[in-house]
């Protein structure tokens, strides 16, 4: 299989370095083949050389891959006239229909846990981030905001029926997959149906969609109340499936609460491919320091193995990226895998090698 | 001085006659004259029984007085057609411009604390949201969305100069009357300007206000970064001015780290009057059984309190203000504060007898 590299700014190259190597290494030990890496030029260093924040035709190679797999993209010394970050990613999502953004949340023994309560400890969630439309359809890399001078900026909130339904169906498809190890079958509708007619119609979607997989319970929650709640109950949470900039804030308060952006892996998929990506971003500060935590891109990599495994139907897949969850678990278990970032003494590729 | 009262629906009714109670009793300690109260019909049980939200001439009434107390509105049981809430409460927002949304945060001692690190018990910070356009532009209740069939719905995020340029005012000024008192001084503008042009306006303004206030440091922090700071330290927070939807889900992420909604006082100020209101709901569930913790609806007491001094440069409405926020901290640390929602034994009306 193909995969598109789009390694990026700052740390991501690293870190996709660290992810690809781990992925190679797995393949190797499940007896599959390996996969062959197209690399494409994107993100802000690439605009600053060439003008363009991809390479020509980088866009159309990255549809042709059985996945796209991204470092980090955008510094903040590189920008827009208008003071947005260069962004080829958001285009990604658009032009593939990737609308299933995937953030699982974990505790793992020994990282990082903010809470007091040991219950958090068993914290195991996915944020399932709707990653096409709702606000970010209206994001600057699109030019729909309404600019009225120097005396109004207005932007919008898009909630179609046809993405909707898909993302609500893969919601209950994914808790109906966790449910078969363990998790308790949940997916909770997190909107502001109390306030907003678009969430109102996200709500009703998911209300309709509900019925079609009676194993799996559906609840619902106001992104307020489930923020609070995010703190107060986080183990509770199993699936929560929101809009794109509800997600995007969501997903950070979870992530912040066990171990951080270092251990945010993401994936986002569409109809036809999917992008894998650590949700972190190129952390200029520390570029080229052998600091970066490179296990959300690690992460990230099994989720594509995963992904690959449902493309092929070839079960080595599957079990070259239970090998890599393994191997994080483990080595956290054992207290052997302590990255910089959690005040430990194992850099970039120290971290890698143990996993 | 006069109060429009709205007591609203379930625990609203109880929590608003707790502040009333203890605003009396820290009047007539200070020297001060008593309020006279306007009691008006409003919320969720009104439109049951009258088919209005509000009684006929209610927002006239309310708009007369020198600030709205309210306790809380919406029966989920009761609602409009499109399955948005009844909330009279945001049209008061819109009519009478409350732009400046003020979300005190702060940790009490023997009060909850959801985080492990002790120095979680310095937090004090206030989220500025601001509470008349951004997302809520588009609340149903101002029917403005733009419904297409059953195809899709879109809302509008609007910001404008007029109204930011008043909110960051209002920001670095609430930042030096804290500095005054002891905290560090600093605004942060929490924004998503990376991704929206209406957001990078809104950053764009606060940049132009900023310089404006030398003696406060002024700081930009992306609003899923902030959410994750919040987790990380929130200890280091002090202003933290946003968009109207960002202020809802961070101000309710924030007061989860220290007690909760039972905690979470409110202040919704504009140019000529201001609404004051527990951030929390009706909590239908516990109805009639003396368990709402009226602590969130007493601290908003004092915010009326103290914005009732600077519009009648009366010090004794002042005083009251500071007694209140004392009998508050005095109550907790010496632990004679153990509200039914806190695991304590106290009801909503021992509570307020405490106080
Ligand atoms: C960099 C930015 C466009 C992006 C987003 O907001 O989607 C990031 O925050 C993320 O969460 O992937
Ligand atoms: C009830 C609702 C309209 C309200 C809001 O979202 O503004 C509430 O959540 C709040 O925070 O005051």
């Amino acid at each position: 299989m193909k995969i598109a590299l789009i390694r990026g700014d700052g740390i991501g190259v690293d870190v996709a370095d660290a992810a690809m190597a781990v992925v190679a290494a797995a393949l190797v030990k499940s007896g599959a083949p390996a996969l062959r890496l197209d690399e494409i030029a994107a993100g802000a260093g690439c605009f600053a050389e060439t003008g363009r924040d991809i390479e020509p035709g980088g866009e159309e190679r990255a549809g042709a891959a059985d996945a796209i797999f991204l470092g980090a993209i955008g510094l903040p010394s590189i920008r827009h006239a208008d003071g947005t970050e260069i962004s080829p990613h958001l285009r990604l999502r658009d032009r593939f229909g990737l609308y299933a953004g995937v953030r699982p949340v974990r505790a793992y023994p020994n990282a990082p846990q903010r809470l007091a309560d040991p219950r958090a400890a068993g914290i195991d969630m996915v944020i399932l981030r709707e990653s096409t439309e709702g606000l970010f359809y209206s994001a600057a890399a699109h030019g729909r905001s309404d600019i009225r001078g120097d005396d109004e900026v207005r932007d919008t909130l898009r909630i179609t029926r046809a993405t909707t339904e898909k993302l609500h169906r893969f919601a209950f498809g994914l808790a109906r997959k966790r449910k078969a190890r363990g998790r308790p079958g949940r997916v909770t509708c997190v909107d502001k149906a109390n306030v907003f007619a678009s969430m109102a119609f996200f709500r009703k979607i998911f209300d309709e969609i509900a019925p079609q997989f009676p194993d799996i319970a559906a609840a619902h929650a106001y992104v307020d109340a489930q923020a609070l709640n995010l703190i107060r109950a986080p183990w509770e949470a199993d699936v929560l499936v929101m809009e794109n900039m509800f997600g995007d804030i969501l997903s950070d308060l979870a992530g912040g609460l066990v171990g951080g952006m270092g251990m945010a892996a993401c994936a986002e998929i569409g109809d036809t491919t999917g992008l894998f990506q650590p949700a972190h971003g190129s952390a200029p500060d520390i570029i080229g320091q052998d600091k970066a935590n490179p296990l959300a891109a690690i992460l990230s990599g099994a989720l594509m193995l995963d992904y690959l495994a449902e493309k092929s139907g070839d079960g080595s897949h599957a079990a070259a990226a239970a090998r890599i969850e393994r191997a994080v678990e483990a080595g956290f278990a054992a207290d052997r895998l302590r990255p910089v970032e959690f005040g430990g003494d194992m850099g970039t590729l120290a971290v890698t090698a143990e996993v």
